[in-house]
């Protein structure tokens, strides 16, 4: 016999024991529930891709977070060959934060990766399988991603992304729908002081145009930008500064993303700017149409939202949570991204909820309600004899709906009682002597009857239903 | 733009579009239900486990087809090295069924394994978190696993299993409660024509004992035995002459398993053989019991049954329908997988159902129930401006409980019905000039009518009831 192993779980992820999962399926089923109700249909996808469709998607920070999958057998050996060559060459290996890499000898050694996030899955499966799909396809996933990050408080390497997207639409009541199924969600969930912040990647773009600032750098800018809420006003003016973007475009820039609050006071910027004037007619719309989703007290322009991903083209969306750093989710318009797979553009809006942030502000929160351990009633017989007796009891009270425990040996009545009492179960039926006698836990003294199996279940039932 | 890309899954992957999950996920339900009922905990582990916790567990031909995740950064570049240097002897390489492989080189790049099944996990959990689980521990688990197989017909690198296993008992009344449960499940799901083999590793130890075959072969004798439904005693008379097992032997041992059908017969080989009898008595003591269970009109013992796995201890089942080669899953006793994680033996028990199979045979045999499409009603405007008015009706509609699909722009009447026709929803909602009018897909002319928008949600749910 070895000495005990080492049984942790891998670096970055997590058992979920029962009460875990209680909590997560008590959380995702009000999600699903929502997403259903607003005509969102499920996919699922494979947990591994192929590289060439992860890959050049995230940029390149990200493309380097994603796990990869060994080549095996020959392909093994012979890329072990090649990469080895690829190392002689100095110039191959590039010294990042971690110490070094070599993406082109990594290259060589693997082809699949997993699952980085939930968006780009979706694009791929709409070029795939559009001939097989609605017109505009409405679909929610809830899926665990995977990213080799180093871990840390509430920051994992597998985590469960709760997506909506909408494929297929240019219309901003897409927008306004999806804004409207996620704060439903938050509401059920129970989420009281939070706010949807809305922006919209084309009035940026215009924002950095009007302040002076060359296009070539848009990126740079939102990246910058992004940062607000992490680093504030002069660390972000820092950043623009080491971009190379000088004094005066950089003070406008933020100047007018702190000091405008309104969509009437920022038109007063883009006189003469279509594009700029475009995007914040689109914004109008869909706080507008808003107003008829559950999203209509929580949606509020923000003009300091920038949203770091690349590949956002409209309107962009975070959820933010009083007196919480960071989001619960955010999303936005890429009508881009699925053109990468299908060779032609095709429009699409989404929203990404993030699973692990919710639970954990829940739990800390205390807005959890008391769960239930799952089990309804103990079963359990006092003799050996009695064990099959005891088990048909238990498959009878089964086959009723109840969830039934039976402890798997003969025991003494007082051990029965104390385990139905630990685990947390209301309610033990011993049976022993031909006896079958019921024990309620909230009330020891008075509810210790005999009981004739025929009337137990439809009792245990009644007692369930309170 | 790009032109298309290679938007396939990867190989023996596959993705679940709408109708799929909703197949899977009423299978699925039906399985957690049960499990459930029979007091089962719900337990998830990680997609990727170090592979230390992987490895030595499911035989050397197992740990190929582990799928394993590529070091990066630091590490990989010096793995990329050593392993190199490792190629250089080649005594390292292993010449295998698909060309070269180099195990050894193959572990300077890699450290973790995606998970290959749900019970070794489980050992894992249990070893790790036994302190705050009950002293005996009934989970279920429903996650995919991933095997670098040969993708084939129904054959996938990633595909779902159904476990259910009891920690910590020694009792068969847990046996008969795995076989019930499992039986349930199938009753449930529509299987009619099927049964549960039984049969006792004991046993077999034992009959290969009496048979005069070395102890130390068992596990080759094992092996062979459990291909009797492919090739045939004659196969299994080949393959264990291979293993050097004599003609007297082998014979004796077909002649036993292949001519005793009961029990009682078989105690007739093995008259003082405590360690054949004490087996015997524990396949008779679960018959006994299954008969307080669904398992009853099914369970059966089959002294053919062998089970491929090495860490099976007792009893083992496989379930085989009628006119099915293979089997719908199996399980068994392995009282020996714990220990090598804690370091001491803690008795288990389980079954594991393969959810791929379960759906290929429901779908061949006509066994799913036409599903809806997860909509109850399309909602439209047929005017620009009153997208705003069928919004707000949308979101009423689904706060009272209905799945409503949203057409995101105004539209043509004889359009909106015949997305509703296409989408099979079978009621659309139009909105125009002020009005709301209702159409039934099943009766267009009698019910296309007038509605207030507040009649509509009792008048749909009404009909939803129905």
């Amino acid at each position: 016999m070895a000495k005990k192993a080492l049984t942790k779980p891998a670096k970055g992820t997590r058992d979920f024991l029962p009460l875990d999962i209680q909590r997560r399926e008590m959380v995702t089923g009000i999600i699903k529930e929502v997403y259903q109700s607003h005509g969102y249909l499920p996919l699922e996808t494979p947990t591994f891709e192929r590289l060439d469709t992860l890959l050049g998607k995230y940029g390149d920070e990200g493309d380097q977070l994603v796990f990869k999958i060994l080549h095996r057998g020959q392909k093994l050996v012979d890329g072990i060959r090649e990469a080895s060559e690829h190392l002689q060459v100095p110039e191959n290996i590039v010294r990042g934060r971690s110490g070094e890499t070599a993406p082109g000898a990594e290259s060589l050694l693997t082809d699949m990766g997993l699952r980085y996030d939930l968006t780009v899955p979706l694009a791929r499966v709409y070029a795939e399988h559009q001939g097989k799909l609605p017109s505009v396809f409405k679909r929610y996933q809830i899926q665990p991603v995977w990213r080799a990050d180093t871990p840390g408080k509430g920051r994992f390497r597998e985590f469960y992304q709760c997506d909506v997207d909408v494929v297929g639409s240019t219309s901003v009541v897409v927008e306004a729908e999806v804004a409207g199924a996620v704060a439903e969600c938050l509401d059920r969930l129970g989420f009281d002081e939070y706010q949807i912040r809305l922006n919209h990647r084309g009035l940026l773009r215009a924002l950095i145009e009007v302040c002076g600032i060359d296009l070539a750098q848009e990126t740079e800018a939102i990246v910058a930008l992004d940062k607000l809420d992490k680093v504030g006003p002069d660390g972000v003016k820092a950043e623009l500064e080491r971009k190379g973007i000088d004094e005066a475009a950089r003070s406008k820039l933020l100047d007018i993303v702190l000091g405008t609050t309104s969509l009437k006071d920022m038109a007063g910027h883009f006189e003469g700017h279509e594009a700029g004037q475009a995007a914040l007619a689109e914004l109008e719309q869909v706080l507008d149409f808003a107003e008829g989703t559950a999203a209509q007290p929580r949606l509020a322009f923000d003009p300091t939202l920038a949203r770091g991903l690349g590949y956002y083209t409209g309107c962009i969306f975070e959820v933010a949570v009083k007196d919480l750093a960071g989001s619960l989710g955010g999303g936005g318009r890429y009508d881009g991204l699925i053109g990468m797979f299908l060779g032609r553009d095709v429009p699409a809006c989404g929203f990404s909820i993030g699973l692990e942030r919710i639970l954990v502000v829940m739990e800390q929160r205390g807005m959890f309600a008391d769960l239930s351990p799952g089990i309804d009633v103990l079963v359990a017989a006092t003799h050996k004899g009695q064990l099959k007796e005891a088990l048909t009891l238990a498959t009878e009270l089964r086959q009723s709906g109840l969830r039934v425990e039976l402890v798997p040996k003969a025991d003494k009545p007082g051990r029965i009682r104390k385990t139905a009492s630990e685990r947390g179960i209301a309610y033990a039926v011993l049976v022993f002597d031909g006896e079958v006698v019921l024990w309620d836990h909230a009330t020891p003294d008075v509810t210790n009857h005999k009981v004739s199996a025929e009337d137990l279940a439809s009792l245990l039932l009644a007692q369930n239903l309170k």
